[in-house]
C-alpha cells in the first residue's frame, strides 16, 4: 500500500513545500551552529509577543473554567465570537454586518479551504494577481479549481485589464491579499474600485458575478500612514477572511473568521455552506478556548512599530549590499530582486546558495515569480543586524561568481 | 454567483445533517420550554466535566506564557506532544511507537480527513462496517472515495467474510470505529484477528495490502471489563486516529493525532504525507495551546464511572417503554429498534414524532441502518430520569398510532 500518487507527486515538487522546509531545516541550523548563528528570514512566524492585555486575557478565561467551555458549539462558532468579529469587520469595512454573516474559523488557511469548498467545482477558476501566497494553490486545487495567476504591475499593483481579460464564464472568485505576501503591496482604493467595476461588467457579461475573496490577515501591519481600503462598500459578492496569527502573533493557536458582505447575493447561503464544509471537511470548529479569549480580547492595544523599525534597518542593509527591493507598505515581508550574476538569477539557486552563509529566505517561484526572493522580518532586530557581514559577503560572492 | 452546486445538493440531503440539525433544533426548543423540559439525546457533546486536574493544567499552562508558545511549530506539531502520544499509544497497542509515528492533528475529524487526502485518489474505496459515524461519507467522498459499507452481523460484530468480498483492487483502507458510534459495539480481539487475516490474504491476491485505519476517541468509555484490542500487533498497514474529545469532554478545542504502525511498510512516507495534508488543507497544526496541555496531562485519572450508570438508567427505561436495544459495550450511545407500528419504521419519522415530545434522537438512517435511532446519553442523570414519562408516552403513541 502507498499514499496517493499525486499527493507524492505535490510532495516531491520543488515549488511547494519550499518555505515551510526552510523552517525545518532551520530549526537543524540552529541545533548545529546556535540560533544566534542562523539568520532565518524564511517564515512568516511573528517574533513579537502578543500584547500583554491579550496575554492576561489568556490567562482569565483559563481560570474561568464554565461548565462545558471546552464543548462543542454550533459549527459556525459561539454567537458572542461571531459578533464581535461582526463588530471588528463593521469597523473595518464601514458596512453593518451582523454575526449571522460571520463563520469562525481553524485560521485563515483553515477559513480559505472552507471557502473553496463552499464555491468550487471541479475545473472552476480563481485568479489571483502574482506573486501571490505560496499555499493558494494548494487551497485551490484542494477542491478542483485551478489558481490562474494574473501578473500584477512592475511596482506590484493591480492589472485590472489583465485580471479583466482573465475572467471568463469558469471564473467563481478573485483573491486578493492586502496587504501582499509576499511583496508588501497595499491595493489602494483606486485599484479596489476599478477593479470592482471591472468585476461587475465581466458578471454582467458571463451572468455570473466572481466572488472577490479578500484575504486579510495583516491590515494592521501598515506603514507610513497607508490604510487598506474598504471593499464591502464597493462590491457586493465579497468575502473577508482574517486571522489573528499576525497582528496578535498566535498563528499557532489557528483562530480566525469568514466573514461575507450582507449585501451579497447570497449571503445567507453562503454562510450556511461555508457552516455545512466546516463540518465535513473534519474542521468542525474553530477551538473553542482561543474563540472565548478572541471575543472579549481582539481589541487590545498592539504596538507593531518595531516592524516598521526591522524595515528601516533592512532597507539600509539592501542599500549597502547592493539588494534591488519593493519598500513594504505593510505586512513584514521584502519582495527582493536577486542579485545579476554570471550564475544567473534562478531564486531557488540563490536561496540554495544564501544558506551556505546561514541565511535562510523563500525563492520567489513558488509565490508565482522567478528571480525574486522572499525575506521575512519578523524576526528580531539582532538577528537582522547580525545577519549584515554575511549577507554582505554573500551578495558580493554571488555577484563574483566565487 | 452562487455556491457549488454539489454543495448544495450535500446540504439539502436529508441524512446528512441530521445529528447537527437536530443539536442546533435542541438549542431552539431549550430557549422555548427551558432547558429541563428538552430531552436531548442528539448529539455527542460530553455532560461530564473534563477531570480537575485536566483543568488545573489549563491555569497552569495559561500563566507560564513562555515566549513562542502560541506561534508556529512543525506542521506535525510540538516534538514533546508527539512524543506524548507516541507513549500512550505504545501503552495501548503493546507496541513501541516513537514521536516520528505521530501527526498531532485538528481532532479526529481532522485526523481522518488528513489520513484520507494522504492516501485517496478518485475512485478509490474505503470499506467500513455498517452502521458507521455518518460523517464517514463526507470524509472519503471529500477526496474523491468511495465509502463502501458492509453490513455487521446482528449483533453488530464484523461480518469478516463480507469485508473480505468486498475487497477489490480499487480498496485503500478498511475503516473501523471500535467502541462504536452509534452501536456502542467494541470489535473483540478474535474478530480484529480474522480481518487482519483476511486483509492479508486480499492484500497479497490483489498486491496492495490496505490499510486499516481505526477510529478510537472512546476506547478509554468501557463497561464490564471490556477491553479494545490492540490492532498494531496482528496488522502491519494500521494506522490509529484519536482524540481528547470523549474521554477528557473536550470537543470543542479540537485535539487529536494520528499514529501509524511502525511495522507499517512505508510508515515514514504516510507519515510525512500527513504532515503535508495538515498543511495543505488548512489545519496547519493543531492548536498550540491544547497540544501544550496534553503533551503534559493526556494521562490524568479519569472517572468515567458516570456513563454507565446513565446507560444502566436508560437500559431500566427501554424495558419499561418497550424500546429494542443492543447493550453498549463502550462510548455513550445507544443504537435502538424503532418500535413497531401500524405507523411502519421509518427512522426519521419516528425521530420527528419523538420532537413533539421534546425528545431528540438521531435517526439510523444518516448512520447507514434504516429501522433504528441512536440515543447519546452523555446527558445529564436528570436529564434521562426527567425523560422517561415523555419517552414512554412516544412509544406508546407512536405504536397505538395516536
Amino acid at each position: 500500500m502507498a499514499i496517493a500518487s499525486y499527493i507524492r507527486d505535490l510532495m516531491n515538487s520543488k515549488d511547494a513545500s519550499v518555505i515551510r522546509k526552510m523552517f525545518e531545516e532551520g530549526s537543524v541550523l540552529k541545533k548545529q551552529f546556535g540560533a544566534e548563528n542562523v539568520y532565518d528570514f524564511s517564515i512568516g512566524n511573528p517574533d513579537l509577543e502578543p500584547p500583554a492585555e491579550f496575554l492576561a486575557g489568556i490567562s482569565e478565561e483559563a481560570l474561568k473554567q464554565c461548565k462545558g467551555s471546552h464543548g462543542y458549539m454550533p459549527n459556525a462558532g459561539y454567537w458572542e465570537t461571531r459578533c464581535a468579529m461582526a463588530k471588528k469587520v463593521s469597523e473595518e469595512q464601514g458596512v453593518s454586518v451582523t454575526g449571522d454573516q460571520v463563520v469562525m474559523s481553524v485560521g485563515a488557511a483553515g477559513a480559505l479551504n472552507v471557502v473553496f469548498k463552499a464555491i468550487l467545482s471541479p475545473g472552476d477558476e480563481v485568479i489571483v494577481p502574482a506573486p501571490f501566497f505560496a499555499e493558494y494553490t494548494h487551497y485551490v486545487h484542494n477542491y478542483g479549481g485551478i489558481l490562474k495567476p494574473v501578473k500584477t504591475l512592475s511596482d506590484f499593483s493591480l492589472d485590472v485589464d489583465g485580471i479583466k481579460t482573465a475572467v471568463t464564464d469558469k471564473t467563481v472568485a478573485v483573491l486578493i491579499n492586502s496587504p501582499n505576501n509576499p511583496t508588501g503591496k497595499i491595493y489602494d482604493g483606486a485599484e479596489i474600485h476599478n477593479l470592482a467595476k471591472a468585476l461587475e461588467e465581466q458578471g454582467k457579461k458571463y451572468g455570473k458575478k466572481p466572488y472577490l475573496i479578500c484575504d486579510e490577515p495583516y491590515r494592521d501591519i501598515v506603514y507610513d500612514g497607508k490604510e487598506v481600503p474598504a471593499v464591502f462598500p464597493v462590491y457586493s459578492n465579497s468575502v473577508v477572511v482574517s486571522s489573528f496569527a499576525k497582528n496578535l502573533s498566535i498563528p499557532g493557536e489557528r483562530i480566525g473568521y469568514i466573514a461575507v458582505n450582507p449585501s451579497c447575493e447570497d449571503a445567507s447561503e453562503f454562510v450556511a455552506a461555508c457552516v455545512f464544509t466546516t463540518r465535513i471537511l473534519g474542521f468542525v470548529n474553530a477551538p473553542a478556548f482561543f474563540q472565548r479569549v478572541i471575543a472579549r480580547y481582539w481589541n487590545v492595544k498592539k504596538d507593531l512599530s518595531s516592524y516598521r523599525e526591522r524595515r528601516d534597518e533592512f532597507i539600509k542593509i539592501f542599500q549597502e549590499s547592493g539588494i534591488d527591493f519593493f519598500v513594504p507598505e505593510g505586512a513584514f515581508y521584502f519582495f527582493c530582486k536577486v542579485p545579476e550574476s554570471a550564475r544567473g538569477d534562478d531564486d531557488k539557486d540563490f536561496c540554495d546558495f544564501l544558506k551556505k552563509y546561514r541565511i535562510l529566505c523563500a525563492p520567489g517561484t513558488g509565490f508565482g515569480r522567478s528571480g525574486w526572493f522572499r525575506i521575512s522580518y519578523c524576526t528580531s532586530m539582532d538577528t537582522i543586524h547580525n545577519c549584515k557581514p554575511a549577507l554582505k559577503q554573500a551578495v558580493h560572492d554571488w555577484k563574483k561568481n566565487i
